[in-house]
């Protein structure tokens, strides 16, 4: 393990009514967020899904990239995009969530990307699935992890790395996890991990390695900084936490009628105002929907669109839409969704050392006016 | 003038030692800025291009939509895309900067969006030039400001407006400008402007008005809202100010080495390094960059890239390299501009109340390690 000592500022916890910090807000400048208008979208334009590079975004050759695949396989194997891109091609409609989407909105605020509620987007990944490719290199036996190691080199807290993720076996053989080359119909963009990045359907996008240079089957538990430092649950730092895995349920309100410029409250005309915005879960299809106008105080049902073709409809957001009959005053708008495990989100903040997998319920300031 | 109340936070600076709001927050994660490893790309790739956008992205439809030509001219024009498009075809190569680039490093800090040095991107647009189309409409001999107006509707300190910006008769109608409707050889994309968008090479991002839909001349000079009160110069807040026009000079550091991921401190491994990235003006042709790698002490004499074609040299930014016999220590690096008109950037801010055309020295941290 390299260390580079002086760079590393160490990990902490906001003291009480500490503003955003100057580390804090240069990272929410080059990670971008959905503008939540852009929830209208069924597919997120290009350049609107949220962005989390951990380091910079490399600058790689799409004509001598190689993959290797490599550790406990029998026959290791390397590709450039032409082999990947003659491969059996699949398209997938998916939806990716940052593991620390909301992390600013809670108290202790822990100190790192700090994102409010926009850290998800939703893009049509093409790809070739990566299961047969393990099969043919032939998995050992003993293999327990697969690491999927990335480009983009860095350090953090101390540790120099290319960005490296292990994923249990079972979980990499699942035929929905795609080697992506193509975002929404073209090539893959550079921040989104041109020219080969990973997809792992329903996970977490650290899940989501981008800049793909090496896939390497281990007989062992990856202990590589990302899987055994960085994305934990912890109550505490002492805590050795377990790993975030799977997206917690969510739903987004698109906010209604037109903003405010610094505060984005909204402001809605009276009269019948339509409410509508996403949901989604990683662990299972979301069942419900509920909106509350009060803070979180009452809940009413809103109706969710059928969900899509299976290709599109288990990986993807779906619609839901409320008609909310809008009368003057101030109000605070959020919505919850329940998926079929059972999980929904909880109107207190749950929370963990590294603020992640937080899916507290969402709060847009609404002013209703008079009509105009 | 409608005014809503109760939805705006008043204009005001930042007390000392204020740490950046929930709300700059919110514009941060919403108004995308260039990561500043994209410095690399002679053109910005879609998606890292800065964002700068007051209300909502609005939802047009590019196959209905019209922009409508009107007030002081012999013939008001209405015209669809296609007329649009049938009309002759240019492209030009221009670099976009925010006017409020560098705010959120201002002391003290005026609560806005809360800029650091990204503000940036250079794009290829494609539209039809706006000049013709003024004189096809006849434009009276009493015109003096040209307003544009987009789709995008909000409340900006109480006063619920589309946004609107007037420019001088005499700017509308320099032969560069464009009503475009391509960006990097494809059709603008929602946050962009699309269906069509103003590009006013040379001056700061505020007069590229997006989701165009009128152009109204005037017999005066135009006092709405984002050039009688937004955009202007100000000592303080009772001062009328000066408009804010062109691209004051600025040139930025690709930061070499690799980043902390927290800090984004650099981390440069002893030896020969080097140092490049891009440098623009609006007023003239950058003559000269100058890198300092002590913060300001000293400065060096870089070497600029010559110019492109003239479509596509005088309007983008230019890259500029620059040799580091890089020994082991912590350096601050930096680089200014100076254009043809002389005026260049400075070492202390300059200030004025809305943080408007503030192209103070960046700052890059590094940390040069033996070698590894």
């Amino acid at each position: 393990m390299t260390t580079v000592d002086g760079v590393s500022p160490p990990a902490r916890l906001a003291d009480p009514d500490e503003g955003i910090s100057i580390e804090e807000l240069g990272l929410a400048a080059r990670n971008h967020a959905l503008p939540l208008e852009a929830l209208r979208y069924d597919v997120t334009p290009v350049g609107l899904h949220y962005l989390l590079i951990h380091y910079d975004i490399p600058d790689l050759d799409t004509g001598t990239h190689l993959l290797t695949v490599d550790g406990r396989v029998e026959h290791p194997l390397t590709l450039d995009l032409a082999a990947l891109r003659a491969r059996p091609r699949v398209t997938r409609r998916v939806t990716l969530e940052c593991a620390g989407n909301g992390r600013a909105l809670l108290t202790p605020r822990p100190i790192s990307q700090p994102w409010l509620s926009g850290a998800v987007g939703t893009a049509e990944w093409t790809g070739t699935p990566l299961a047969p490719l393990l099969r043919e290199a032939g998995l050992a036996p003993d293999a327990v992890d697969v690491v999927f190691t990335g480009a983009d080199h860095g350090v953090e807290r101390g540790v120099e790395q290319d960005y490296q993720r292990g994923l249990p076996v079972a979980e990499a053989l699942r035929e929905e996890v795609l080697l992506a080359y193509e975002m929404n119909g073209a090539p893959l963009l550079p921040q989104h991990g041109a020219p080969l990045r990973l997809v792992v359907p329903g996970w977490y996008g650290m899940a989501h390695v981008k800049w793909l240079t090496r896939i390497t089957v281990l007989d062992r538990e990856f202990d590589g900084y990302q899987n055994a430092v960085a994305y934990r649950l912890r109550s505490s730092a002492d805590d050795p936490g377990v790993p975030v895995t799977r997206i917690e349920p969510r739903a987004l309100v698109q906010p209604p009628g037109f903003p405010d410029f610094m505060s984005r409250t909204r402001v809605v005309r009276t009269g019948p105002c339509l409410v509508e915005g996403r949901a989604w879960s990683g662990h299972a299809p979301v069942t419900a929907v509920e909106v509350t106008t009060d803070g979180g105080v009452s809940w009413e049902a809103a109706t969710l669109d059928p969900a899509g073709p299976e290709a599109d409809g288990r990986w993807a957001w779906r619609r839901w839409r409320y008609e909310w009959p809008a009368t003057p005053g101030r109000y605070v708008l959020g919505v919850r969704a329940t998926d079929a495990s059972g999980r929904t989100q909880p109107v207190e903040q749950p929370w963990n050392r590294g603020g992640f997998a937080n899916n507290l319920v969402q709060r847009v300031e609404v002013v209703v006016t008079g009509s105009a």
